[in-house]
């Protein structure tokens, strides 16, 4: 009884009425079930960049039926074997989403926010986790100074609204490359986009989330170090002002990619692959040869926004294509 | 100013006299430095085995200088070139650690235990963290209702102890593998190992770790249903009890390999070549190949102990040796 009452303790009045409905059930053993938690554990984890604190936030992954299109170059059965061969779930696609929080010791920066809290929920998939994963790491969402966006893709971008709306960081300032500002905000590329429905969704989902905030917004160059210890590469392609960033740190740095592949089991694995998403295709297979020929040569640390979580690696020619190497789990910084 | 108070009420009065002095080099950004976190997140992972509710438990990792025979038959070298092209730190070799928490509903069970928390602190390495991961994934190691462990060797089994050297889990029955039981306490083989540093060193750990807790012990054969969806498999040659385990739940199931290999790196990749630490090193590298031959014909998920955290994947093919596929961190349950 002793093992039932400290139960009781720990589960309050509704434990207590279900170990007195379970008791006579009980095995011999020394304690009743424990509940399952029905939760992952929370999504981040710490690296060392020379002196800077730098944290992967997982926004969650996304799984979906394969759409017929997802890989445009090549016949959908063949992106559906590299699915299998990654073991996704039968006949789906899975996408991971993580932001990357930077602690200089001077400024905190989040690079990238995911699909914004307003994408969480049971209906909505497993996606908008980066406030959720931050609080569990925490931080508190006013003490960041500065949020950086690779591209305007609302993955990256729509985290930078609360679930109300409202500036899930109020305080930051918000720098986004001016290449691709220049390319959403015009009418005219607007205009010619109303045709295809993904790039008419994409521009006017730039148009909602930054509507009155204009003023907040920095727009940065390309080889710009635009925060002491973060410089803008240019990687055009996916969009035409997609941006990848140097994190340096005294003899130290990774490679912050953004979005050079989406998810590497497809499009590192065959570079020559197109996803769906690119603006200019063609562009990004020459940026992506380009950025992993230099990484692989490097042995450089590379964090991909759509590799699995943590979503640390280093990346290796491999063939025609190149692998990942993801790190190995530090349990100490 | 309201920035600064609300700092101030976040880290206290360190926080505010280090705010106050700090003040007058600040940029122009709405706060202050946030200080760096200094530790990772907790080591815990869950996964669901069909009804089972499954936590990867990381103990930490351990980083050391590879010995000249960590690898028995082969050169150092060809060892250090696999460390390398693993990206450890130069020279070293990096060994995981990871108990695997088993909740079916009716029964808490513990998979191997780690180090022990004696191991744990700044001078003796990164290793001992079973229990301290346990209570970050909300687990009352009173509520353990058994531990298994799959060998007798110090990282599996040294957990049963806290700190202090009482029971870590007062109110688990202790189930150990027959084989290994009869082996290690045997007088006669502990009498022949004197000669061998490292095997008396293990001969004597046990004795001091099972020392007054004999009668809690309970020894377990092999293809036995051990507990209720937990199935003991016969993979000696580590040590002669060496036990892996079919964890199943309706059509579900994993296997949890324990040490079939040790780090995936060298042995899954090489399956011939021999860890210092196998009792019966060509026995090992025969129920390695049976194994894993068995685990890629299945597409089996595999958990393994010394795989890194979380420590689950699955095993192909690859030349004459075998390869690791990391699974995809889940967000969710």
């Amino acid at each position: 009884m002793i093992e039932l009452d400290r139960r009781q303790l720990l589960t309050g009045a509704a434990g207590l009425a279900a170990a007195t409905a379970l008791a006579p059930l009980w095995p011999t053993g020394a304690t009743a079930a424990v509940p399952l938690a029905g939760a992952q554990a929370p999504g981040f984890y710490r690296y060392k960049v020379g002196g800077f604190e730098c944290t992967s936030i997982n926004d969650g992954a996304r799984s979906f039926p394969l759409p017929d299109k997802f890989v445009t170059n090549v016949p959908k059965e063949q992106a559906l074997a590299a699915a299998q061969a990654a073991y996704m779930p039968a006949g789906m696609v899975t996408v991971p989403f993580n932001p990357q929080l930077i602690n200089t010791g001077a400024k905190l920066v989040l690079i990238d926010t995911g699909n914004g809290a307003a994408a969480l929920g049971p209906t909505k998939g497993a996606v908008g986790r980066t406030l959720q994963n931050l609080a569990a790491a925490g931080v508190d969402p006013r003490t960041i100074d500065a949020v950086v966006i690779s591209h305007l893709h609302p993955d990256h971008t729509n985290g930078i609204r609360a679930a109300d709306g409202t500036l899930a960081f109020p305080n930051a300032e918000i720098m986004v490359p001016a290449k691709d500002w220049e390319f959403w905000m015009s009418e005219d590329n607007a205009a010619k986009a109303q045709s295809n429905e993904m790039m008419k969704n994409y521009f006017a989902n730039v148009r909602k989330v930054y509507a009155g905030i204009e003023s907040k917004v920095t727009r940065y160059d390309w080889d710009k170090e635009i925060i002491a210890g973060i410089t803008t590469v240019a990687t055009p392609g996916h969009t035409p002002g997609h941006t990848s960033f140097v994190v340096a740190s005294g003899s130290d740095k990774v490679l912050l990619q953004s979005d050079v592949t989406n998810i590497p089991e497809f499009f590192l694995r065959n570079p020559d692959w197109h996803v769906a998403y690119d603006v200019d295709p063609d562009t990004a297979q020459k940026t992506r040869h380009k950025f992993y020929d230099m990484a692989a040569a490097e042995k450089a640390t590379v964090v991909g926004f759509h590799f699995a979580f943590p979503s640390i690696g280093h990346v290796e020619k491999d063939g025609a294509g190149y692998r990942l190497v993801p790190v190995t789990w530090n349990p100490t910084l």
